[in-house]
């Protein structure tokens, strides 16, 4: 698998949710010929969608798939995973999670690990500038996006 | 709260969701006053959804919400949560989840327990029921809803 790649393509979602004015975290969901299962992106401003994260989003677009098929991919998202996202992961049993950075934000990695899932971190300089600045220019949205109380909205 | 109130309207869920054909799961997450925030279900059949569970359903369905809302609610389930779902009440913090049954699928429980969400099973007789009849008419699906290899589609 040619992670670089396929990162690239969790960007290129990613990009597009910035374009859209939503919150810029892409994902794919990727079998091991290399296919593309599904690519999504965060949704929460563009459809008010609260659970439709890179990693969900991308398992929707994916739609019905058999275990046998997760248990042979690779979920590739841009920023470290959520606890929500983290346990679609472990639901479906995907064995191999990328993710672009996690300087932003420190998902639920350990338990991924826990469960067996190997996780690589490529420590994307693009994937860290590019959400940074979207925290910065948005925290409130941001806190929201990941259940946390933001100062100046609850 | 009337916990055995708000778990009936989630089994109404439930029933819907039987009645369109789908998997019988439903969700409800309700406000401290008793306010129902967002009703939900299984809509894997309905819609060929890999992200809406009844809980995560109830979610989509109550919007975007800021988290001191979602630190005075409770999820009601008429099943034990999976691990996305788990995650999904992990990530907004919701405090408490209350659950129909897990005769017949044991969550990530402990692991909502080990985050201190208070945890509350009723041990419903027509929860267990109603999905019994259900997993037995229809391993397969059933089998695919929790992401398990299926002896005869996998």
């Amino acid at each position: 698998m040619n992670d670089e790649h396929f990162l690239q393509l969790a960007l290129e979602q990613a990009r597009s949710g910035l374009a859209e004015g939503g919150i810029p975290i892409g994902a794919v969901l990727v079998a091991d010929d290399g296919t593309v299962l599904g690519a999504g992106r965060n949704r929460r401003l563009q459809d008010g969608s609260a659970i439709r994260h890179g990693e969900t989003d991308a398992l929707e677009a994916a739609g019905r798939l058999r275990a046998s098929v997760y248990a042979r991919s690779t979920m590739y998202t841009t920023l470290s995973p959520c606890h929500m996202c983290t346990g679609a992961v472990l639901l479906y049993k995907i064995p191999r999670l990328v993710l672009g950075e996690n300087r932003n934000f420190l998902g639920a990695e350990d338990l991924l690990r826990d469960h067996g899932v190997e996780v690589v971190n490529l420590d994307s300089e693009e994937c860290a500038a590019m959400m940074r600045a979207f925290i910065d220019q948005n925290p409130a949205v941001w806190n929201e996006d990941i259940g946390e109380l933001d100062a100046r909205s609850s």
